[in-house]
């Protein structure tokens, strides 16, 4: 990353402003308890989020900045809110995040406070503040980003499990809808370039840009609605191991799947819980709650499949709508919702926004690909194992965070991020 | 029960006030999220404490008292907050009370503030309230009482999960100490009766009052202090499985047991967490959290025995000191303390209060019991099994909620209990 | 235990005998590898059983009379083969029994041998085989009866986990069946005498004998029968709380279970899995393979209850018909049959033999008793929790094994020995 | 696949019969015991395996050829040997298998021996065996030739469960060895094609071939040796996270893993168990069971990479050395060796034989991939997720059954196959 000039740190700590006040904004509607609540290991307290985010900005900067001379807010907290950065020492045991009554929620923003006056010093000061460091800011702020992401599907999840069923935020905004038309959009193979281009920020896990070769392939013009996915349900989907990967299959039955994550059919109709509370299931919508292991069934009983994830970004670079378009966390809807304009060939829609597409490739380095050193090296490469690439970002993903060669990654029996998907096929 | 007359009425409103003061001044040194989180199973929320007991009101004695008619204040919380009354209904499972981040603390206090007001007109109604009736208002101020002590346990156990330790109230209270002065004292055999007697209040577990048949027998004079559980620990108490039953020694092995709950020796001292934060362990304190598993080891490397039940009555109501000169809940200590005057004979010191004292008897039935019809028969008979029977209350259990005859009881593996141990042995 | 002279000796080297060759007898149906596999870590593989018991006279005998000398018959044997003596030193993790493909089946018999060489040498030869020694050989030969049984119970569950539902013995013995007439018997009460009495073998539990405090009570004439049992199933009993120990409805939840072990209902009509196969459920056969928590709700259903082991034990010594009528291991039944011949007051049925009955009584020691010393205090004494007491011994016991002091011991949930109920009531 | 001419038939009838002895030697050694037991869920007992392939022939061959006429040798081993074959209908459960004492060893030959008869029957008839049913026929054998493999391996992991550590075979074949001279070699990128090519017999998932891009790549001329695996560890390589993937490290932590599988070091020096029993380790030996995290943490360690099976697959090709050199089944070596011949540039060691180089390529489908129809279809697509592929054969893969296209697959952490790897790095 290049050193920033003046003028451009002055945008860096504006940037850095506009982040932090967002996140803030997340946890306004919440209660003290509702942000010191851990549902599942797989989430965390929003207060741990708010300070974590935090500890990046105070140990991987500020700490290293400071040396010796440095003062913690409190010393305690560089083991408590440490995630998962061997090289920085102990960390909290991650399922126990959710015992931390204390420090308090009042605590986690007076700690919030403390770190953004160092930084909001150190922001004005060219001549301490160099490229790396800089470089390390941009990537705390696109850190912090991620984690407001998982804010709102962490707190969607322990609603979720209140049978007082509570809304995140009880209205929705209103919005028009436009007609949705189905279309296969063809592209050409061949040896194509994928991977992060340029000056902007990326992170590791996107580079280096390389050459890959791909065939002649067919993909959605629209993510698969709700709609298109009741009728794999209505078609026996969940029944049919024929349609199943076989470990997928096991985490049916282990775990009584028979829907999308948060769909509940009390009285014979499909709900689903949403940030605004439980609303009925919508056709037009895109479907989303979905693991790997059932958008892959889905897929074949479509007779389709998933993108490989070089497919993805090549269409997405050719053919997505402008990002104008898209649905993101800044749309305040907080869930997927059904094209709002009619689509213009040869763009595809919701290519960005409303839900994050499953691709069919594992997660794992590119070629070349080598993680920087120190804590930082840990925040993508080790992380390559067992894992599956979704694109394009959700409703809940800041607009400002996304990219064409943008990785998200996680488990096949993940479901309670935004992820839905979006079919290839063979041309 | 008998019916109580109008001035006795006015009495038990007056109680009625006194002891549901008394749990919101529980959770007075608490945040709204101190009071929302889990930190393992068998313990609760403290605002899942305050609500069931409020509960309890509400749908054993309002619901019954306006059946049809009665409005209640949110229909969810009658599955919310049940415990374990198979006899209403459905109940919310116990190991998510800690997922409750709705209701609020502070609508759970207007939640008591509505019962109460509620329960305030009955009380002062004697041509409505029968004999039955107020039976019930007295059994579900008792059974609330033992959520008070609850709360302390339960409290006490999630901040010894939180890494920074914090207190839930930092001063101790001042007091005296006096020497102590270990000695046996002997109990003649026979036939004796044990169980309630009377007409006040008790548990249906208390009774039948019936004889047993005891054969000669002794009783230390103090229960068993940390001073002498440290000697049975540095002559490998933890180590020599002779000394253990067989699931004890399981138990301690698979939980690297060494030492009594919340005891740590980072430094090569030990010290021992408290509700007033972390402190050294005093040498002449009664020896408390400690399993029945570990009182029974105790016992037998110290060539006695536990006491049965029977014994542990018989030698309460002839040889314990005054209720005065015990710590219970009142005294603010809230944890075991040394004796704090001489011992006069015959006296023995510390029966009640200070810790729960182990017995040997398996927590079964009294000859002739049947527990009552309805859901207030699921209080007490249906946990007769596989539970351990403590006597004599501790510090954390109100004064007016004790009596010689009381049956608390646990599986042999609990320790977050105030539990502790006096010897016994044959005469 | 007093010295035996020598013509005692020799009835004891003849008992020795024909313990050893019943034990052997009882592995002829089998293959090698129906005598290997562990079925549930509670069961042991036959193999273990025949190489433990043996151990045990290896270990406890012949090592400790011959000292440094002693020429082990190969010493991987002492920890393999080790069940749960401490004090004899490591043991072959319990649940791992049936890892044990070596020894293969024909070289423990040869280890059975060589050790029976052994012992039948010093059975010869009063002048070294002092009378504590004789003790130990004596109980080492109700040891092997213990195991007798378990080898039975144990094949019969891995038997029953095969979906070939393989028979242990094909055929069934013929035998006459007799009318079944339930009826009340009155017993006294009073002081009473428990415990074993006189010169022949108990193990150390059943003492010492003291007095017990009985109020009046009634007993069953007969064990509860199949036809009783279903019943209780017919009535809903598996389906109403009200009817179970919280801990054991926790269980028929957790584990589906809605009729005894083995019981199954393919098409509709009740069958049971034996050791001859699969049957039809008759209705005047004791119930079997119930838990504790099962034959406590069927009690209360009934409007009866357990008896305690003091009552159990002062029953049988004064009604039960003589012991020529049970069916024990010997009748090769193998399983509980109906009575054989008609009731004759004041004698009541089956008190002895077909099926262990369940008692009230939690597994706890006699006043006055202590253990052993050494590796045989361990026999009894650290089981001492948690378990509840069985009397009158089963179709899979020996009959030299039995006696009205004989306390057996279960945890709550144990449903793979025979067991079944005799209820009791107050008087 | 072709129709084969008579004369083919002839020879696959040959091939059968030299496959199906070939099983049956495997077992040679064994008691009926150690065919029986199964050791941990994810092996089989000997005795399954030896079933299972013959149901193999039975259900997908006999049973389909012969239609209503199919007269099973025993109805319930269509349920009881299925694997995994969902088309086919019920199975047993996999961590069930070692229950099933019956049938016996001695049964199952018979089975074996019943459906040889048949099979060889119908491989006397070309006018009935068409080339379909003949191409299951070879799917059939090569089914067997990966149990054959498979018995090995679950074998050799029972005997290590054992504490006598039981050889399966004492001897060790005498052999010559060489002094190895590890090296780099340089393989071209470019447009390459991989996966089976001619008519050969090939998995499914070998195909369809196609074309990768490769950059310029080296490959090791050697597999990992012990000698430098111990440099690794002894340079610290488990106990430091930064060489590990995130779950690697997990799995090595909960596990306790600080080895490859199978080793001790109870006197200070490092022993393997082998299949000829506990051997001291040798350094010129290629390290194996590794699991993929350990090769992966090696590989960063030693400053390169796993290969991908597209780089493994062009280097194998063209660098391999003839496979009348590999250490395969037929050795009777079982266990990987030193090279036994000097390299000779161009040619690359032990890239076939010896032991499974892990890859860093997750499994999944070629492009253009699909599976066949009916129960075949599950034999590989199913499984392709979160798990790696293994290429090149090992000491325990039968000659016949490897090719350079071959792709094996097990989950990151399995350790019990003959796992080892072969260092790649960027040119």
């Amino acid at each position: 990353m290049h050193p920033l000039s003046a003028p451009s740190l002055a945008a860096l700590a504006r940037r850095y402003l506009s982040v932090r006040n967002a996140t803030a904004d997340l946890a306004r509607p919440l209660s003290a308890e509702d942000c010191t609540v851990q549902s599942m290991p797989d989430a965390s307290p929003v207060k741990w989020h708010l300070a974590h985010t935090t500890w990046f900005f105070e140990t991987l900067i500020l700490e290293r900045m400071h040396g010796a001379a440095h003062r913690p807010f409190n010393p305690a907290f560089r083991v408590l809110f440490n995630s998962y950065y061997n090289a920085v020492g102990a960390k909290h045991p991650r399922p126990e995040r959710g015992l931390l009554t204390r420090p308090t929620l009042n605590e986690v923003f007076a700690y919030r406070r403390h770190v953004d006056a160092a930084m909001g010093d150190l922001l004005t000061r060219p001549e301490r503040l160099g490229a790396e460091m800089q470089g390390l800011v941009e990537l705390g702020l696109h850190h912090e980003q991620q984690h407001q992401e998982l804010i709102l599907t962490d707190v969607k999840h322990m609603l979720s499990r209140n049978p007082l069923r509570p809304a995140y935020e009880p209205s929705w905004p209103l919005m028009k809808i436009a007609a949705r038309t189905p279309a296969w959009m063809r592209v050409a193979g061949g040896i194509r370039e994928i991977g992060h281009a340029g000056d902007g920020f990326a992170f590791d896990n996107e580079g280096p840009r390389h050459q890959v070769l791909l065939r002649d392939f067919e993909m959605a013009a629209y993510p698969v609605s709700n709609g298109e996915y009741l009728q794999f349900m209505t078609d026996g989907g969940y029944t049919r191991p024929e349609l199943w990967l076989s470990m997928g299959w096991d985490f049916i039955q282990a775990n009584g799947v028979r829907a999308p994550m948060y769909w509940e059919d009390p009285d014979g109709e499909w709900h689903a819980f949403t940030l605004h509370g439980r609303v009925r299931v919508d056709s037009n919508t895109p479907v989303t709650h979905v693991s790997y292991f059932e958008a892959d069934a889905f897929a074949r009983w479509a007779g389709a499949r998933l993108p490989t994830e070089a497919e993805w970004e090549v269409f997405a670079v050719n053919a997505a709508e402008g990002a104008e378009e898209a649905n993101f966390q800044e749309s305040r809807m907080l869930h997927p919702v059904p094209p709002r304009t009619a689509r213009t060939a040869p763009r595809a829609k919701q290519v960005f926004g409303d839900v994050w597409e499953w691709t069919s490739s594992s997660y794992s380095a590119y070629p070349g690909y080598a993680p920087p050193p120190g804590a930082v090296g840990e925040y993508n490469g080790k992380f390559m194992c067992n894992q599956y690439v979704l694109r394009g970002g959700s409703c809940a993903t800041p607009r400002s965070h996304i990219r064409p060669s943008y990785r998200n990654f996680f488990p096949p029996d993940a479901r309670w991020q935004f992820s839905g998907l979006r079919l290839a096929r063979d041309a």
